[in-house]
């Protein structure tokens, strides 16, 4: 016989020992918002993993459970189907696995945003001679504009963008630099699957002047005189890339203050950069 | 009889006409990088899709194509298993679809990467006391730390940084307000999902001034002398916090100078700002 200590009326139940079951619940980890992640890391046929999951769910929403997140990698993507007929919706997708996700409540999810940016960025570097580092690409918008361009690539995941900055360069052009200031930026949208882009203009300090160029994506390079640069009818007739090979011009030539990186940690203690006005600051 | 006017030495075939076979392949639309892009739009069952694809897949290998991509809306989960085991991987997803892809070439991919980062803003608003606008918040890592924080939220997608900011404060205090400059941002990774963050502190200069707090986000909200918001323990102890808490305040007593939002456009007509000195920048 069993009784109960909770608040709410209740009848008296007894229940005979051949009458319980032990039920299998889907092992979870909690997260910080009230929610379970559960991580499929070994095959499950779904005629197994769809009744533990239904059992699942019941006891976390009696427990108050709000999110519950169920990553698969993509080699069990035989449960993508059962788990979304139970009401599951996509959060994420990366190469190797599928997050799927349940908000149990009947409140409006406050469920996290997905990422919404690619992070870009154009290496502005200056010679001795006031040249600048320019090339044309073998494939992209610009191919066969006849455009001299500033180096410019994609920030890799984790990666930071004064580091991404000498990266590009170095692969592109076989020139070593330093990293000195992010002159600007600009932020557009809807550029690649419905996401943002950011893209963020670097000065560098070469290190070294000889080019070898990266054969699989650069047609040319070469230093190429400032005014040159900046006087390309492309420049001269798209507004953003004139203000950015203006701003670029001003920079070699005056006091043109952009951001600096300052390495710090997060409260969490991660590595972080700030980046900001540091010739105007010098309370460090 | 059919004959060919290739430059490639082949016998020459004779087809009877009862041998002849219509072959249907799927309806893909060309990218600009040798890619071909499905949507499936209507149900389709495995048992019809996958010898249309394994046919289609066949004739774009023979013509030279690269990336192929199937966009699958989620109501058509039960292909995604199928899809998989003819050699696709995900690319992406959002609630309401997931993105596969299959790399034909022998060659390395030079897919595009997904997006890598979420962008939020902080609002730092002084009024006219020289007071800042800070907050405490219901939930998240500073919930019960006592903390008076500068409202911080997510960047929509699609939406600018200059102009979130103005719509966080706004619903988190009822201030109305207009966008000045980005003082600083950091950027930091595997901050969630193994995504990286980007977080820019944007200047805003307050319009109206009654607080009117959020009731479900915010716990309380107020107008802080300047020099009691620096010096919070928690602002003190962590050299980020402090970094950016001096950062404001020298902002707000000197001649520090940020980056200010320029409104133009992309080379392909997109509206986009671009964040730059322009104290130091005279020439637009």
């Amino acid at each position: 016989m069993s009784s109960s200590t909770s608040s709410v009326p209740m009848k008296k139940q007894t229940v005979p020992e051949n009458e319980v079951q032990q039920v299998q619940l889907l092992n979870g980890v909690e997260d910080l918002y009230q929610g379970v992640v559960v991580e499929i890391k070994e095959y499950i046929d779904s005629s197994i993993f769809i009744p533990l999951l239904r059992a699942s769910l019941s006891q976390w929403k009696q427990q108050g459970k709000r999110g519950v997140w169920i990553k698969l990698p993509i080699e069990f993507s035989h449960l993508v189907n059962p788990v979304v007929q139970e009401g599951f919706r996509y959060h994420h997708a990366e190469p190797d696995y599928l997050m799927l996700v349940n908000w149990l409540p009947y409140t409006p999810d406050t469920l996290p945003v997905n990422a919404t940016h690619r992070v870009g960025i154009g290496a502005f570097i200056v010679n001795n001679n006031g040249e600048v580092l320019v090339v044309q690409e073998k494939s992209g918008g610009f191919k066969g504009t006849g455009l001299w361009k500033l180096p410019t690539g994609v920030v890799n995941e984790g990666e930071d963008i004064c580091e991404a900055a000498i990266r590009e360069v170095k692969e592109e052009t076989g020139i070593e630099a330093e990293f000195v200031e992010i002159l600007a930026f600009r932020q557009s949208h809807r550029s690649f699957f419905g996401k943002s882009d950011l893209f963020f203009i670097c000065m560098l300090r070469p290190l070294s002047f000889d080019i070898q160029k990266q054969e699989s994506e650069v047609e040319a390079a070469q230093w190429m005189p400032m005014e040159d640069y900046v006087n390309q009818p492309y420049n001269q007739k798209h507004q953003l890339f004139k203000l950015i090979a203006e701003i670029c011009k001003t920079k070699s030539e005056s006091n043109y203050v952009g951001f600096s990186a300052f390495p710090t940690t997060t409260a969490s203690g991660k590595k972080t950069y700030l980046y900001f006005n540091s010739s105007d600051f010098s309370k460090l």
